[in-house]
Parts: C-alpha cells; structure tokens; sequence
C-alpha cells in the first residue's frame, strides 16, 4: 500500500473557493511531487468535474497557477482545477543542468525507459494514475468526469493523455502545443534521452501517431496557437501536422491561429477561458 | 529638457490588447526606471482613460502585471493599466540590504529628505507628475481620465496621491493599504527613515491625516480588505482608523472586509474585477 498522505503548502482564497499547493511522495517518480489544486465554491456542497492542467518546459505546478487567471472560470463553471510539476525533482533525480528542454522540468509526460532516467521520469504515470487516484481520495472530486488540457510540452502532454485514456478524460484541448513530437527538435531529444533511439517506441507518446489509432469523433479536440509564436515558426509544434492527422482519422480539431499572439501567459490567460468553457461544456454534460 | 525617451523591453498580444514593460531614465529618481502598461483594444481607435497600480512591498512592475489578471477587466472596460516599479533601483541607488520592509522595492511612494535616501528616493513625484507624462506623451491615453489604484504599501501609495490630487485622479480604490501608516510599525519605520523624525513632516503621506483636510465628497473610496490577512491581525493596514477618519471628514468610503481572503495575489485577482468596474464607471461618465 503506498502511502498516499498529502501535506499542504500553502491555502489561499481565491474567487470564492481556495487554491493550495501539496507535496506528497510519489510511488511513480519515487521522490517528493508537488501539484496545485483548485476547489470552486461548488466544492462546499457537492463534489466537482475537474480539469488537470498540464504545463510546459521549465514550469512547476505554480506558473499555471499564479499567472493563467484560471480560478475566475473554474469558480464560474465549477470546475476544480489541479496542475503538477513537469518533473521529478530533489537529490537523487538526475539532470541536465545544461539543457532547459531535458531533465527536470522538462519530463516531457513519458515513463522513461533509458538509465539513469527511468527510475525517476515517469510523469505519464504519475498524471494518468497515481494523482488522479491521490485527489479522488482527498477531494470533493467527481472522478469519472475529468478533462485534460496543457501549454506547449504539456500540451502535448494533454493530448496524449487524452487520446489514450478516453475513459479517464472526456474532454480535451490545448495550448499552443508540441502536437507532432516525433518530428520537431524538441520531441527528438527528449525521446532519445528517455526512451532511446527505436522510435517504434516513442509512437505512444506523439498526438500525431497516436490519433491515427486513437480518433474518437464523440470528442472535439479544441487547440488554439499563437501567430506570433517564435516556436511555431521553429517548426517545434507543428499544429498543420496533427490537423492532418486529426482529418484523415476522422478525430473532430477546432484548431484556432490567434492572430499576433505569442507563446508564453499572456497568450494562456486571454484564452483559458474558452478552454474551461469547452471542459464545462462536456463535463456538466 | 529630461529625456522622456522609452525603451520597450517586452511586448505581448494579451485580451485583444498588448502588455508591454518600458524602462526610462528617470529625472525624480535618477536611475533607470520600469514601468509596465497595458492597452487595451479600444486603445487602437481613440485615447482610453488610465489606471495607474501601485504594487506593495518587494514588488516590481511585473507582481501586478503577470498575477492579478487584470488585463481582462481592462479590455472590457476599455481601461489602460500603468504599474510603476516600487522604488528606485540599481548601482548607486542605496539600501538596506537586511530589510524587505525598507529600501529598494520599498519607496512607501514619498519624497525622502533624509540622506541618503532623499537622492533616488522620490517615487511621490515619479508617480504623480513625471510617469503621468510620459505616458501621455508615448501613449494613446486620456491624460484628464486618470484613476489611482493600489495594493498594501501600493494603496497606501493610492489614496495619498490621489487625495492629494483630486485633479489628477477622478477615481481611488484601494487593496488592502497600509492606512495610516503613521500608527503602524511598517509606516513608522519607512518615514522615520525617509523623512526624518519630525512627524508633522509624515502627515502628507498618511492617508488618514490627509483625509480631514482632503476629503471630497464627489469621490466614493472603495477599499477592500481581507479578514485573514495576517497584516491586518498584526496593525499594519488599520482600515478601521481609515474609516473613521473618512466619516469624521465626510469622505464617502466603501470598505469591505472579504471573508477568509488574505495578504495575497489570489485576494488581488479575485477584487480587482470590482476595482477596475468601480473605477471605469467614472472614468467613463
């Protein structure tokens, strides 16, 4: 039986309902995981859908948190909102202290199959099955009616995790993400690192692949991305490839270029909004 | 002539608008100075009337303007936001390297005129008449629709310019301020340092004391504060000493003691919808 305590941080109000920050051990990461959680004024009478919000490269689980205004809409739709660290961290996890885009903060939501990165970088398990278990069993939760949504690796992180766990997550969308990993810089390192070079491997960790086995048309995939995003225009998520994808597999995209934006919060918090819309629409379905 | 030349370090699209940090020799403060601006949609049509922030202690121009999600409000009310740096800042500019409470990103928004403060230190004057025009000569704004807001050394900040100038700010509200900072051991501190020991010459900063011979009758004050914020438990905000001196002088004040919030940003993001309503109503009428 892992030991499943969680040991709070911090508690705020906020829009009528309270964000905290928790730390707990992990039995996937094997070392202490932080996530943050908000509960809307709904959650005092009955429990709630909940929306996970996966970040990107060099976040923890507070910039969603301090920087998207998200609470504003998850207290109006009452939604409960819970957003992890994007990797294992403290001593005995491995690193790149050289690299932004590998190792912590970069977990890239794979269960890592290459030493020395295997026995700690396996955030994939840790967002389909160990926290949604931990806050099932802590919080006025409605477990059977979870979304996913994520910025730029957790985007990607959104989208995979939503496209393989249909019955985990009935909605799903995403920010300005890295939607075809396989093909871009970015994915190609992370993948080799964590899952070496056989790249049969990585096809379970990429949107783009994975929608060809995994289209379901009940769900409409909502994806909006910035114009002025510098990484868009470095070909790292490539949101024409997985539209691609999406439209040959019959999987249902409302994908939406928003003129002049770029990639970072501002971009998250003009359009959150909508993105909680979208989860509310399908989760107080 | 000063040099009233801008130079813009970041620009982001955010609510259809753009978010944007400038810095400028500054005149008052001699030494660079930051300040961030938000225009908001309308702005690309015609002038729009300003709201200045003024942020608390250990605050930047970024606290306010990546955390409390006021750029939504702002596009929707057709407000730019301008929030200033806290103090003067860098090499030359003195401190007190053992103080959070005092020093840089603690300008308490006055005029010092104790050395070795009295050189950069004068962020009363930085804020009131020398960042006042240069926004108006770089921006498309309203320079006679200008309102005032702030939050804890920042409210304090709020109601002393803006009752001290009720030609220049039409509107004044207020996020947990320190309100009669000659009564609390924060307020104590700054002026005795700032402004030397003579206590007739802190009267000019404190609002309380401004308030008998400033009050306006045509200016509704709105003030939030909330119940768990430990700085109200410890006697550093007094909105009760505030409000009787309001009554005592006939200023109309709304204050509202918010259940359960605190000190923090989630309190700011959760009221300044209010504050940007409460100030656009004048601002626009």
């Amino acid at each position: 039986m892992p030991d499943s305590s969680l040991f709070r941080l911090s508690v705020s109000r906020c829009f009528g309902g309270t964000v905290a920050v928790y730390h707990h051990t992990s039995r996937e990461c094997r070392c202490d995981m932080r996530f943050s959680i908000y509960l809307p004024p709904q959650a005092e009478r009955e429990p709630v859908p909940v929306l996970y919000y996966l970040s990107g490269l060099t976040c923890t689980e507070e910039n969603f948190t301090t920087k998207a205004g998200a609470q504003r809409y998850a207290a109006e739709y009452g939604l409960a909102l819970v957003a992890p660290d994007t990797s294992p961290r403290g001593e005995g996890v491995p690193d790149d202290p050289n690299a932004w885009d590998f190792g912590m903060g970069a977990g890239f939501y794979v269960d890592a199959t290459i030493a020395p990165w295997d026995r700690h970088y396996r955030t994939y398990s840790y967002v389909v099955t160990e926290l949604p278990e931990l806050v099932a069993a802590h919080f006025p939760i409605r477990g059977d009616r979870a979304g996913i949504c994520g910025h730029s690796m957790g985007g990607h992180g959104a989208l995979v995790c939503g496209l393989r766990h249909r019955d985990r997550y009935r909605s799903i969308s995403a920010l300005a993400p890295i939607a075809a990993p396989m093909q871009c810089p970015w994915g190609e390192k992370a993948f080799t690192g964590y899952l070496g070079d056989d790249r049969t491997a990585w096809q379970a960790y990429d949107a783009t692949a994975l929608v060809a086995t995994h289209a379901d048309p009940s769900r409409i995939l909502l994806v909006d991305v910035g114009t002025a995003d510098p990484f868009l225009a470095q070909g790292q998520l490539l949101p024409e490839v997985f539209a691609a994808a999406c439209q040959a597999a019959g999987q249902p995209l409302t994908l939406r270029r928003q003129s002049d934006y770029d990639h970072g919060y501002y971009f998250v918090a003009t359009f959150i909004g909508d993105h909680i819309r979208h989860h509310a629409a399908v989760l107080h379905g």
